[in-house]
């Protein structure tokens, strides 16, 4: 690794290696496995080189940064085709580097080569891609997030606190005019923040274009009347071309937020959108428990969610404490903290996400997320935690940011319920 | 579902229907959960709807079609947080199916419906999605592969046998002239077939236009001589303005095939680019092994090769018999044979893809997968089969090729070995 090179304004040599760690589990020497790794994924071959060949390649090789051995199991997580019956396995935290000259600053190209031919190997039996770091020199190739926090909070008018949201319910099933008088509910309901489902986004029965002028005109009636203009994260995922049409489309509706399933789209569908677009993106990540489900197989969201912001997403979906999926609480905490880590050496720019929590929340989880996270720069969307609220939509907003005022000064919920008939009816009717 | 609707030439009504089985592991009643997922991913909601809209939303219902209950098992697959402490579990095949007036022709929301928030649901201790069935608007909305065999086949100029091709190795640390040294021993060698390593597309150490310049001018001189042009497979996986730049690349320098990483670039991306291009798209699968490799978890290939090839993937990788990987023999060929199922309804054109066998490939295996395909309708890339033969890569190329010609008129290999040195000294030496 040279030293050369530019130095950036802290003085500091620019980091121009790409860095990946992995939990790795083995019948074998997790070193052996390490090397391999690194081999299959720089400069092997199966033929002895030229020497003016070697010396070139000698300098393409991936490295072992580190091998740290954990305790191992009696059996492997994953099966493998070569052992017959359970094998004892060991278990390591591993670190490979790769230089950026080796696939230069390329998204696509850095995924082939962090999580391509990986995880079948043969003396494989669980590996999991724990963090990522980047070579600085990906910052002047990927511009990042264009809004983050400060730009949504301008663009949603929302000065302190969580944007309060919710989603568009039933997903399927509703015209643009039915989606449209929900959202004028909402809007009346005092919400922040509204999201297409995933499921919903140019359906016959509920065609992108009309529902977005149906519901713009909704939005754009009510800031008019009231100053206020809650953000509509509109569901342009698509082909690209008709992605880029559901874009333009928000954009001259004055909408200020466009939706797409990152997982559908890809990376190099997002860093596309990213480079047409004038809105902040919010990404869901739908489809996430495939690529996560397992713990001895895939990926890590501290290490996925770098890819996706690196491409371009403003808002990143995180799930939500105490939520009605299978992930603890602890994992979603640690989702929500990695977002606002920065990419980049000092000096550059951090590229934080903004995180949405979401899945069975209401004002109950409000407390113990802003004391987990110290932070309420966040997006929290409430589905039936407003909607179905026993005082309706306006009580349910009420309840949801009474319950995060109250965090942010350290007050108890059931102590700011006195004072707060919202809250405390949802105490009573989804504390059960 | 409605019988009305336009009518194919076959006569048949078209097919309207989105269908998907899943293998499905809960602690639960498995027809319970099954109905869960069908009302997570189409119409659920968590308030009474009013009357009129409960009416259209009852149309956009997914429906189970079946639940077939198959042994359980002591422990779940995969950890849950609601559960402490393993419970036994139930498995059961489960089919359901969607109108396509749900989403639309779309590939990415077909995604988000079939594989989106699913895997991470409790009740859920391990879901695989096995098959997916088209309706055949797709047909209309997605043209498929473009060349498929018979474009390939055309293109390559090999009418009969498998295309026999290598890899470029090392993937990373050779320059573009060096590369284009290699191609010329393999052009020399007789080859049919070479491909770029996933790993390079447009490295600082290999810059994409200088090597298809160096590249193709090397094959175009050959051609020239011998009449006889190999396919060269760039890896053009990169950013999409990039990735059609390098496309256009390949078309000026007469190159006949380009390759991308799917999972880097992503459907969006590989749909976006099948629109633009006028070359044989060569579909690298790397990072398969985190999509597939637990077998309670994510996909199997028979429904995942469906997305790809209607985004427009003429050749699909499947890895190969006796691999370095740890997939099994069986699966990889019924992977292979995936790829010629027809993916619509009698009357619309099948979109078949051409398989792609790699790892560990030689002459060895050419019987075998002859024998379990019925079909050499595919490309066969060996890479120490062939640069590492001891008789020279001309020898290896020969070698793999009367291996395959034996496998076609069913004569043993050691029989056609006795008239040919090459095909000798590969099973003296590739065969111990």
């Amino acid at each position: 690794m040279t030293k050369s090179g530019s130095i950036l304004s802290s003085g500091k040599a620019p980091n121009t290696r790409l860095r990946a760690r992995y939990w790795l589990e083995t019948p074998a020497d997790p070193r052996k496995v390490a090397e391999t790794i690194a081999g299959e994924q720089s400069t092997g071959t199966f033929v002895r080189l030229a020497p003016e060949v070697e010396a070139r390649a000698a300098r393409c090789d991936a490295v072992v940064e580190s091998v740290q051995e954990v305790e191992g199991a009696p059996h492997a997580s994953l099966p493998t085709a070569r052992r017959a019956g359970d094998v004892p396995v060991r278990r390591a935290l591993i670190e490979l580097s790769w230089s950026e000259e080796n696939f230069g600053c390329s998204l696509p190209n850095l995924m082939a080569t962090v999580a391509g031919n990986l995880f079948e190997l043969r003396d494989v039996t669980g590996l999991r891609l724990l963090t990522l770091n980047l070579p600085d020199g990906y910052a002047a190739r990927y511009p990042g997030p264009q809004f983050g926090v400060t730009g949504t909070r301008r663009l949603a008018g929302v000065r302190a606190g969580p944007l309060v949201g919710t989603i568009i319910k039933p997903s399927v099933g509703l015209s643009p005019e039915q989606t449209a008088a929900m959202v004028a509910t909402l809007c009346e309901g005092g919400i922040d923040f509204i999201k297409d489902d995933e499921l919903q986004a140019d359906g016959p029965h509920c065609p992108f274009e009309a529902r977005v002028h149906a519901v713009m005109r909704v939005v754009n009636d009510h800031a008019a009347r009231t100053g206020k203009k809650p953000m509509v994260a509109f569901n342009i995922t698509d082909d690209l071309d008709a992605m880029r049409r559901h874009h333009d489309t928000v954009l001259a509706h004055e909408g200020t937020c466009v939706m797409v399933s990152v997982n559908s789209i890809g990376l190099a569908g997002l860093a596309y959108l990213r480079r047409h677009c004038a809105l902040p993106i919010h990404a869901h990540r739908n489809g996430w428990g495939y690529l996560s489900r397992h713990p001895a197989l895939g990926f890590d969201y501290a290490a996925w969610q770098v890819l996706w912001r690196l491409a371009g997403a403003d808002h990143m979906h995180v799930n939500g404490l105490r939520n009605k999926f299978s992930e603890p609480d602890e994992s979603v905490i640690a989702s929500a903290r990695a977002l606002a880590e920065p990419l980049f050496s000092e000096g550059l720019p951090g590229y934080a996400a903004m995180p949405v929590f979401s899945s069975g929340q209401w004002a109950g989880q409000a407390a113990d997320t802003y004391r987990a996270l110290g932070s309420d720069d966040l997006i929290y969307t409430c589905g039936g935690g407003i909607v179905a609220h026993p005082g309706g939509i306006a009580a349910g907003v009420e309840s949801v940011r009474a319950a995060w005022q109250a965090a942010a000064r350290g007050q108890a919920v059931q102590e700011a319920a006195v004072g707060n008939a919202a809250l405390r009816q949802a105490l009573d009717f989804f504390g059960k």
